[in-house]
């Protein structure tokens, strides 16, 4: 009673087939990942298995019996390697790619410069031993009544010159829609401030300011969606805590976008409605490629898949000179929500 | 017997109209520009001016009676302005812009880096008087088997923190097909070579081979087309001789562009070459957004107009995980010569 990893040519088995939603053998092995295990390289790992794993499912039911994510498992040569699920040009899905990587050796000065947000302590211009794990998923819907949701969660350890290894969490979830609804942002809102709530009350109000600054657009002076919660550096008050943070925040990713697909998926739409969805997967084309941190991180680490960082852009996107909304319109409402944030609870 | 500008309110008369194809006020004016002016700041507008109207002239000759290019002259607070002409949604062009700037002011440091290639002696964390002249376009034509071409040609001024001022040329032209047609890549090059040739026998390869290495994609391992000729930081021998050559330049665009346009805007196409020109688009995007040193200069310029730097992007643009093209297909034909660059003459 095994169960067979699909997308795979070979095939595993797990002792417990009825909890894996797991899409492809872990990169550090079936066995390091089974039952409980305390190292946290590999309970970072598992969370995005399993988060992946469910991801696809909750996703694929929205797309007709034949229409799955193909899965891409790829190794590093320099260390470790990664699981890319994608679904493009479905029905409910124009593009829809969650990726897990768990990669490690050494860090170009380049890369731990897009890797410090608010300057861990590093030396730059030395090669640095480095072990990271996350997830990072971003959903272009067909429809343009369903917003577009990114989630990304990490976990980083780098040897410092003296080989003393610092650790810590980054990560976020955000939603960008392309037409304003209060209630789908009040729920997408509230199931973060739930999960970060459990923790600490802080948490939530100081990272939805954290995800507003860092989404943002200074060339358009706009933000690229209405938020929800961004955070780095995370390392305190116990690495425990903080990946009991991590998996609520990991946990509150299906409850808060999956009804929103469910409530939107059939709503009926027209040419203009998919006009200004294009325009919109513009501007998060500009973000992505010019602002993006870990964009940016990929794009300079050497030897890494191309195709697993460049998976956030949408499948298509459209830039017309001086667009502008009419006033008072529904695309002008979401503008005016994107140039000034607000709160939405 | 006076002209109207097209595109303006106001109309300005000229003494001869014969000659005047110019698409609005100079940024400095009718009279500052009349005749043969003497300072190179002006000499270069004159230069730009003539080239965006007789290239607007030669475009729009492809495109049914009432599309033309709207022109659009904007002034900037800090000081100078500029003239933008765009014709989108054409039958012929998905989209054309023509920008003249004729800025200048003081430089912050993020925009001097970015104006770097080779080191001008310039002291970076302090704002520098400056003044820039130039004319930028990009033409992506509806046709999968019209190329689209980049030109940019611009002038430098500014002082150093002696106060002494700093002068150089920069420029250069180049095509980005998404079918390769080695007979019109010959014609291209042979253009821009004879254009060169007149001047200095060492320019074109040199400056061919430079424009290969600038409009690389390193991420993946592609260039942007198949080239052209780039320069930067051109001072020598005399400022006069720089002036020469940069006008022959000018003089090359459209006999290097517009036969290829007449020759293929009719050809059949097929939605394969459309979906191709497409990721090829979103490829320019890439290249423009993450690497372009002109574009960055302007996203870090402040109070810059954004409409105008971010014209170059196509109107449409793709990206599909994991696209490769058939081996041996003319997409394919086409990527080993983005991947190799070749000599055409």
């Amino acid at each position: 009673s095994g169960v067979c990893f699909s997308g795979l040519a070979v095939a595993f088995t797990l002792d417990k087939p009825t909890s894996c939603t797991w899409k492809a053998e872990p990169i550090s092995g079936v066995k390091a990942l089974r039952g409980a295990p305390s190292e946290m390289r590999l309970r970072m790992e598992k969370l995005c298995m399993d988060l992946q794993g469910q991801l696809c499912a909750e996703l694929e039911r929205f797309e007709s019996g034949d229409k799955k994510f193909r899965v891409d498992r790829w190794t590093r040569e320099e260390g470790g390697g990664g699981i890319s699920c994608v679904l493009q040009d479905g029905e409910s899905f124009e593009k829809a790619g969650i990726n897990i990587s768990v990669v490690h050796g050494n860090l170009p000065p380049a890369a731990v410069a897009q890797m410090r947000s608010r300057g861990k302590a590093m030396q730059e211009g030395k090669q640095l031993p480095f072990y990271a794990v996350g997830i990072s998923c971003v959903v272009h819907p067909v429809n343009p009544m369903v917003p577009t949701i990114h989630f990304n969660y990490r976990y980083f350890e780098v040897s410092d010159s003296s080989g003393k290894i610092l650790s810590w969490f980054g990560g976020g979830t955000d939603l960008t829609p392309y037409y304003l609804n209060e209630e789908d942002a009040k729920h997408f809102h509230s199931t973060l401030k739930q999960a970060c709530d459990a923790h600490d009350k802080t948490y939530y109000p100081k990272y939805k300011k954290w995800c507003d600054n860092y989404f943002n657009i200074p060339h358009r002076k706009e933000r690229r969606g209405i938020g929800g919660i961004f955070f780095d550096d995370l390392e305190t008050p116990t690495k425990e805590d903080c990946f009991k943070f991590v998996s609520s925040c990991a946990s509150s990713v299906i409850p808060s976008y999956v009804p929103l697909v469910e409530k939107h998926y059939r709503d009926s739409f027209k040419e203009n409605h998919m006009r200004w969805q294009q325009l919109r997967r513009g501007r998060y084309t500009e973000f992505n490629l010019v602002y993006d941190r870990g964009t940016k991180f990929g794009l300079h680490t050497p030897a890494a898949r191309i195709e697993s960082i460049l998976m956030s852009l949408p499948l298509t996107a459209r830039w017309e000179y001086m667009h502008e909304p009419e006033k008072g319109s529904p695309e002008d409402e979401l503008l005016q929500v994107l140039r000034t944030p607000k709160d939405w609870i």
